[in-house]
């Protein structure tokens, strides 16, 4: 069969299954009020961001001009290492050109021919991360540390690496790091954080969940006998969402990082991340270090929005970070929901299969540390709309 | 086995069999004269691209801050679709945050769970997004049309994709687009050309690879009964190399982009490009549009590299594109080769398992098309060095 027929056939059915996507390339500026973009601090058009990165391409140039071993490692590159590694608390970090690359480079690299343990809810790329790596693939129910533990008892293979969302990209909700660190320190295994939602959200002044745990699990000498096993853990970070810029890191013991330089393949074979973006992502940092504030505001925020959506009857969770979900079910339902909050002057994003599981398309509303109460009243507004068009459906 | 002791012992290992890698940040200017990158125009400081990204950086941020689905899609974003379509005679594009996710969205979403034919030369994101899609993989010799046409006759799927590398990324040569072509559509497949050392270096102005092989196919009039048809070719390019920034994109019909958009996994689940990244790509395409014989430029600099290294008896071959390899065997000489380019004031690539076959190390030279006379006469001082040090080992 001539393969573009194929494709516009495949193109028909997804249509009638109301799965078709379009592009809405948006203007600079826009009347709608954003609760669909991740930059959850309003950090991207930051001045003090936008600027140090303007800087950063009259310095270096517009690209890293190659891979990150041949010409594509600048200095700046070096100094966003050391500010996340500092900030977070880790030995060391290695950025990437995207969270998604440092994603299949942490978990295909790490586990190798091991057995992978993920999460059911865990975010796309680290699906593909399990697929593309050559390790056994276990996928354990959302959130269930016993079935993550059972796994890893059982295990055949000597290497093993357990990979978790720290706050759930769509759900918002968190995993229990502390137990799953637990768990792996237990068994000999490597416990994957992806802190892409959860970096300038969670935890003190926004250093993350694995942070968050950390602090839980009580002071440096009594770590050394708990099972928390701190050099245990590995990070995966993106900077592209509280941080307002592109790209991603992977952050642990110096082991871990050789590991990735030497033998990581999505590090290798890709070109580093641009240097405008390695700047903004730096002075991210810096302002998260000189307004801790910034991200308990978020979470504020996001609150509010769960608490004004649940008022109005809608299915909402409570959120641990900044991520607000609204589940319609149909996906025409959340089509016709975020339509309604688009003619209230709302932006929120709509999450369909594959993005959500069938059944549980949803709004997916994003609380911003920027929001003022009169964005708080429109949207309001909006959600008491939403509410009314499902109780008439 | 404690996880990280067993990072160690590989670790080792990699050192005992001279394969650990080293970062070294570089200075914004240094003394060395770049024959290592992938700025084979010298754009990525061209003021030109630079002042672009920082306008697109004022008026639109720092980050796209979401999914091209969600908020990551700008009106810069469609530009630059619009603009690369235009100028590689493709009908739509579709802009990604490199061209490695490029490469992972076009063969998996296109080959699906039917067969992928792939050259083993072919470049690591290549061999990636094969082992990500669901299909089954044949690995064809390298540059062998006769194996790729056996593979696709024998197949018992429905679909098929074949992909190649247009340049090979290290060893420098062309791939026979014109041949693969036909032998696609023979069989009703898809054809998958990366563009990524091609674009704005090979074919009419840069044009690339499958503009090339379209030019000797003759007029459209003919191409109809022709076996090259060009709707069955689906093409790859990064926007990290010729064109100086960051990114990648997938050109093709509308029927692949649309098909990508709705269920391609590293384009639904990453975040957009950042602005400043297009804005520097959108530029570069404009200046290969008014400086036409830039690409020229670049070839013949690299012709001359290859010559001046073959009369000092090095092995190198005939360059297709701005990629000169010179081929030293084992990784300590290749190490030692660069070292010496170093000294002699010049930084070249020095490729080494896991990115060339073992025994065929080598430094990979990268012509410019902004190489002055002066800077030749430098880097034949160097390569003459090499060659004294190889009679002597
Ligand atoms: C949980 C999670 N991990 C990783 C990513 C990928 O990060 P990036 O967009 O920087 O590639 C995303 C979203 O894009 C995400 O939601
Ligand atoms: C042939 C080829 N394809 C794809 C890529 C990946 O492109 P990017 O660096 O933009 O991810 C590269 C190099 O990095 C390459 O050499």
């Amino acid at each position: 069969m001539n393969p573009l027929a194929e494709l516009r056939a495949a193109a028909q059915e997804r249509e009638a299954a109301g799965l078709r996507r379009t592009l809405r390339p948006r203007p600079p500026d826009d009347d709608l009020l954003d609760l669909a973009s991740n930059d959850y601090l309003g950090l991207a058009r930051d001045p003090r961001v936008v600027e140090a990165a303007v800087a950063a391409l009259r310095t270096w140039g517009a690209g890293s001009t190659g891979s990150r071993l041949v010409t594509g490692s600048t200095r700046l590159h070096g100094d966003l290492e050391a500010a996340l590694a500092a900030f977070c608390g880790a030995e060391r970090a290695l950025v990437f050109s995207s969270g998604y690359m440092a994603n299949l480079a942490a978990v295909g690299t790490l586990a190798r021919d091991g057995l992978v343990v993920s999460d059911a809810g865990n975010h796309a790329s680290i699906a593909d991360a399990c697929r593309l790596s050559r390790a056994r693939v276990a996928v354990t129910p959302h959130g269930d540390v016993a079935a993550v533990e059972k796994a890893l008892a059982a295990r055949t293979e000597e290497r093993a690496v357990v990979v978790t969302d720290a706050v759930f990209s769509v759900a918002g909700d968190l995993a229990d790091v502390a137990a799953l660190a637990e768990a792996a320190a237990r068994h000999d295994a490597l416990l994957v954080v992806d802190e892409a939602h959860a970096l300038g959200v969670v935890g003190e002044g926004g250093r993350g969940a694995v942070w968050a745990a950390k602090e839980l699990a009580g002071p440096v000498s009594e770590q050394s006998t708990a099972l928390f096993r701190e050099s245990h853990i590995v990070r995966t970070v993106t900077l592209s969402k509280a941080l307002g810029s592109q790209g991603g890191a992977v952050l642990g013991t110096p082991e871990v990082i050789e590991t990735l330089v030497d033998t990581g393949r999505p590090f290798i074979f890709d070109t580093g991340l641009a240097p405008a973006c390695v700047a903004a992502a730096l002075a991210a940092v810096d302002i998260l270090l000189s307004q801790p504030e910034l991200p308990g505001t978020a979470r504020a925020r996001a609150r509010e929005l769960a608490s004004a959506a649940r008022a109005l009857g809608l299915e909402t969770s409570e959120p641990a970070g900044a991520v607000v979900p609204v589940v319609l079910g149909a996906p025409e339902a959340a089509l016709a929901a975020a339509a309604t909050c688009a003619e209230h002057g709302v932006r929120v994003g709509c999450f369909r299969p594959p993005s959500v599981p069938r059944g549980r398309s949803c709004l997916r509303l994003t609380a911003r540390a920027n929001l003022s109460s009169d964005d708080l009243a429109v949207i309001r507004h909006a959600l008491t709309a939403v509410a009314e068009v499902k109780v008439r459906a």
